[in-house]
């Protein structure tokens, strides 16, 4: 792939059987944006369907709209274009509520399916996404169980203790590591261990393959690569072989079997509609449904496979330009990995992060040390990464991440 | 009160000092809207709203406007706009999730807070709205708890059992009861008990003194009175008493103390923001604070203060003329009612609702037997009421209801 020149990464753009798809996003003129890993950018169709969403189907079918607009689907018909993404089938995935919402219901669930002498612990990465420790210590200690954590090397030797629930996230939010799915899965299995996999950083960014796999139970976010928009609602996912006896801890009325005869007591939908708990957040729902809908138009150019070429494929150019251009940067992203290069830097890496913002290249800083730079192939070109590398190299050479006001703090970073 | 010609409902709204707000809603022409209590219908200031914080703030601001837009502020800054409405102050209030969600954090918090010997029970009345019966059950199950219930009048008999949280929604989404929050407050006090409150049909609907009743915990509704739009979030409130040792046992990242430290272990934030759990959807919160906003308008009129008088004022009117013209149908809405006014029918209540709605006059129908009619003071006038029930009459007396067209089942109701 080795690339010298900046006109060979032009020229691999005008190769580039994707780049008909950058023109359905808005992307502000002159920025590099590589943070969809963060917050995907705004589809060009979003504007206009949430327009009719609002004064169509809100302001002038009110409360009908239920019915007449299809709102009460958008849980299962999100799912439904979701599924082929992470190799799942129609049925089964829904979309509610945020992600560590989702996390506690696929955990609990979990740790209910497993026998009794089991359900004493929930094993996860040490360097897991902080929510998803938060909320499987909770959910742990809310079931008489406790979390412990091991490291990526060290999960086959944490197996061997028998954990009800193995909840890994499959991209390292920081690094971009992935682990392997069928091979983590199938050694969690041989010893009874359940797998919840939080796809945060992989649907969308990766093949993934639920099913393939044998995975039990997954979750994921709305915001990154499925560009659903800030805070969109998160999905879930059941295997179906879990999926009419799963437990949903938080039993809202739209996860009822026939919410609308309100019954003092309830019984579970078939299937994963039981994951559903309170009204769907439409408006945020239907800007996902146009995000989705816009990652799916790759299925014409190739899907997955033609995005997963192109990720690897710009995450390459950026390590080899970065290694050239940016001694004074540490890789930490391995070969097995998602859709982000990141790098390890002890001094400053909050302002280089913040000095390049002022360039017009985003890519985002995580404490504490690490700069993270997101590729996403519907839109990222090779130019972008060639000239991101060399602003980043300028930064760190001429000395202007040191300037006082890089080194603010803002509330996100 | 007493009014016996259309003329007198028209020459009552041209002395209604309320009447300009009508103005601020998107109102289809021709429609009487009685179904605020389920879903609120659009403020004329949220579209270009909307579509400034998706084209500008998503499409142009990107990642930056977390902190440029003030996304990250928005759970904290909507309930505050919130409180007053429910005798709350500032920083008292966040949004987030839904309703479900929410009862499930707060019953969970009171739980935990109730002496060991205590925690035993979680009491609410047979008659709550299931989704609330639902999550009581299971959070009450999770605790090593149970859930009992009562009728409205057994509530002082219950109390004497000493129960560790008392649940009750203050207005009851069938009948429109509403309950009396400082007096049962203080009994439940009395005996050890905390308080939970479910203020989706009050909230924005009567006047809420949650300080002024001392009670300990509340949740309510964004799409209903506060006309956040279809599944808008809901808000949560904790007495300042319990907001620094309340456990929120859904401790999503965002609830952090220090979210952007990514440490390994929950550190809750200070107060009511620790209940915060995973990101706020920005799409549907926007929409949720113009609807808020819109409320809020009304107190430069008298704000919540009028709007009970007036709902008082159509909620008789609906009463008198259905009683006056419509014999086949049951009053079930007592005095001490919330903004609402139910009728219980034996036969064919679906359907007179269908027919209802074909007219024009959008009320809804709640199983078994229940027709519900919502009035809301902001865009509701009294020729609507005169109007409906006129409609009603009509509907009853030639019997167009037993048409089949309107028997025939739609998913919502």
């Amino acid at each position: 792939m080795t690339m010298t020149t900046r006109e060979q990464a032009i020229a691999r753009d005008a190769a580039d059987p994707l780049a008909p798809l950058r023109e359905l996003f808005e992307l502000p003129p002159g920025m590099i944006y590589l943070d969809g890993n963060s917050l995907g950018p705004l589809p060009r169709a979003t504007p206009a369907r949430l327009a009719q969403a609002i004064t169509a189907e809100w302001g002038q079918g009110l409360i009908g709209s239920w019915n007449s607009a299809g709102w009460m689907e958008l849980p299962r018909r999100i799912g439904d274009a979701i599924a082929p993404l992470i190799g799942s089938a129609i049925g089964q995935v829904v979309v509610a509520d945020s992600t560590s919402v989702n996390l506690h219901k696929v955990l609990a669930a979990a740790l209910r399916l497993a026998p009794p002498a089991q359900r004493r612990v929930i094993l996860t990465e040490q360097e897991n996404f902080p929510t998803d420790r938060y909320i499987a210590a909770e959910t742990a200690r809310m079931h008489g169980a406790s979390l412990e954590s091991c490291s990526a090397e060290g999960l086959d030797t944490a197996l061997t203790s028998r954990p009800a629930v193995l909840l890994l996230t499959q991209v390292n939010y920081r690094t971009g590591a992935m682990h392997d799915m069928a091979a983590v899965t199938q050694a969690a299995h041989r010893v009874g261990t359940l797998v919840v996999w939080d796809l945060a950083h992989s649907a969308g960014a990766v093949p993934v393959d639920l099913l393939g796999a044998s995975a039990d139970f997954a979750v994921g976010c709305g915001y990154k690569f499925l560009n659903g928009g800030p805070g969109a609602p998160a999905f879930l996912w059941v295997h179906p072989r879990h999926a009419d006896r799963a437990e949903n801890p938080l039993p809202g009325w739209l996860g009822h079997a026939e919410p609308f005869d309100f019954t003092a007591d309830y019984a579970p939908a078939p299937g994963v509609a039981r994951f559903i708990c309170g009204s769907p957040a439409v408006l945020s729902m239907t800007a996902l449904e146009c995000g989705v809908a816009t990652l799916r138009a790759a299925d014409a150019f190739g899907g997955m496979a033609a995005i997963r070429a192109k990720s690897l494929a710009l995450t390459a150019l950026f390590m080899e330009r970065a290694a050239a251009r940016c001694p004074g940067l540490r890789c930490v992203t391995p070969a097995a990995r998602g859709s982000q290069v990141s790098f390890a830097r002890e001094e400053g890496g909050y302002a280089i992060i913040r000095a390049l913002i002022t360039r017009g290249v985003i890519g985002d800083f995580r404490a504490a040390d690490i700069l993270r730079f997101g590729v996403t192939p519907l839109y990222t070109r090779f130019i972008d990464v060639w000239d991101a590398v060399e602003h980043l190299a300028e930064v760190l050479e001429n000395g202007e991440w040191r300037q006082p006001r890089f080194a603010e703090r803002l509330a996100v970073t």
